[in-house]
């Protein structure tokens, strides 16, 4: 049984000689594994220590490779990384919001990297994924980790019997990004769904999303461009950011049914859609 | 037509000795009113000056009071405020996740309030609305406004030609709270939508958000308990906080078809279904 946030006596910044230390402390079980987790609850931790060839550490953001498909000798990549196990509890975390504590080892090759021993950093959250190849040319599952500095305790219940004690817990968002570029892909569409046509009606007028197909920052680096933005609902937003469904070059889609919908004055880049459909295992 | 967002050469904390000063640097054009901006395109900025009665400063959130229904001699409510002109415009802002600019005047009865003239105070977004007898007993329309810290620029695009330079303007943000309480709720549903029954399917697993009933924080201060939470697919989520359906006591609801579907295990507090149907106009 996984636990997920903090654990009690051992704040940001403890430090353990080995793993064994880390172990008993119960903010990293397993005594090799980088990842604790079950696939279907969740991934409640990682350790960072020596890495794939395809991690990079930047303190806040964290590209973390997932597990399996190397040589156990050599440590080389010889075969695709696969949606099972920790890679699958990484994902289900995403989904869930859960917060993973993340512990950097000695020989991890970063700035961050403590003197020695083990060292428990915080709170960070999955924000997404991606199943591509790596430098070796196999497919790896590659994880943005992202500090949570909205980490704090929720707001205090009212006065009054039935509502349960202020706890101390994580709590995780989604970010939905808003700049003038994606107001105007909102406004072209009327407000309405590329996949479903919907327009979703609220008090005083309709609600869209804007979505980057590529998304923005390490490790995607998709462009701000119009180009790399969707209109979508809610739903679908979430389903086309967590790979519920991916888009062929002739706009038809994959696991759901339907066509994408492309205004006259908007151009969607098929090389970001191309992107997309690739980051995802199926 | 408005602008929105920041006003070059007038950075956060610049001072005006009057409302015409105000006016001619463009951060706040009305030479009169609180709110700037039209009906369909959104505020663009409020003065908080006097205020009404039903106003709150809390520094970095602000609860404004909408506008009209107001003795013109006395200042003392009168009748209801209505969704039309300004009030609409900030509901309009939410919907549109615009920026909105907050000037604090002289008359302002509050410690954050400047000693003299008018002072620019930065970028804000309207998190929630609420439309509910104020002080007075007429309904006022009453704007959660909080700032908007993760206002930064865009991430920097990639090199080539195509992109569009980086533009220094804000980003805003849907936020959706995930804690041990909301995960339970969730799991209780199996991630089905309360409203639609809809599970949605995303690689790795299926995705719900957990709405708050009453929301939390100022103003409207509903607790953080299982008995105010619902699990909702993220359409429904967005239309049931920004006031597209209310539930009717008897579970069915207004302005959609249906009826909310309740598991034997969960709870909902009758009390928060009707503070959450009084908020919104229709």
């Amino acid at each position: 049984m996984p636990t997920f946030g903090e654990i009690e006596g051992y704040p940001e910044g403890s430090l353990f000689g080995d793993r064994e230390e880390l172990r008993a402390s119960g903010l990293h079980p397993p005594p090799v594994a980088g990842i604790s987790g079950p696939e279907r609850e969740g991934a409640e931790s990682v350790v960072l220590n020596e890495g794939y060839e395809d991690d990079e550490d930047h303190g806040d953001v964290v590209i973390y490779t997932g597990q399996g498909g190397r040589d156990p000798n050599t440590g080389m990549q010889i075969a695709d990384q696969e949606l099972r196990r920790g890679n699958l509890a990484l994902v289900t975390s995403e989904l869930k919001g859960l917060p993973v504590r993340v512990v950097r080892g000695p020989k991890l090759k970063s700035r961050f990297a403590p003197d020695e021993g083990y060292r428990y950093d915080g709170l960070y959250r999955v924000e997404s994924h991606e199943h591509i190849p790596g430098k070796s040319g196999f497919k790896i599952f590659r994880y943005r980790l992202v500090r949570d500095d909205r980490a704090k305790p929720p707001a205090k219940p009212i006065a009054g019997g039935r509502e349960e004690p202020p706890r101390v817990e994580t709590t995780v968002t989604r970010v939905i990004r808003d700049t003038a570029l994606t107001r105007r892909i909102k406004e072209v569409y009327d407000y309405r769904c590329q996949v479903c046509g919907m327009q979703l009606m609220c008090e005083g007028g309709p609600y869209a999303e804007a979505a980057h197909i590529v998304p923005l920052g390490r490790p995607h680096d998709g462009p701000d461009t119009v180009d790399n933005i969707l209109c979508l609902c809610p739903n679908h937003h979430v389903q086309f950011d967590k790979g519920g469904f991916t888009i062929n070059d002739d706009l038809t889609l994959n696991e759901i049914d339907g066509r994408l919908t492309i205004h006259p004055d908007h151009t969607v880049n098929l090389d970001h859609v191309q992107h997309h459909r690739m980051r995802f295992a199926r």
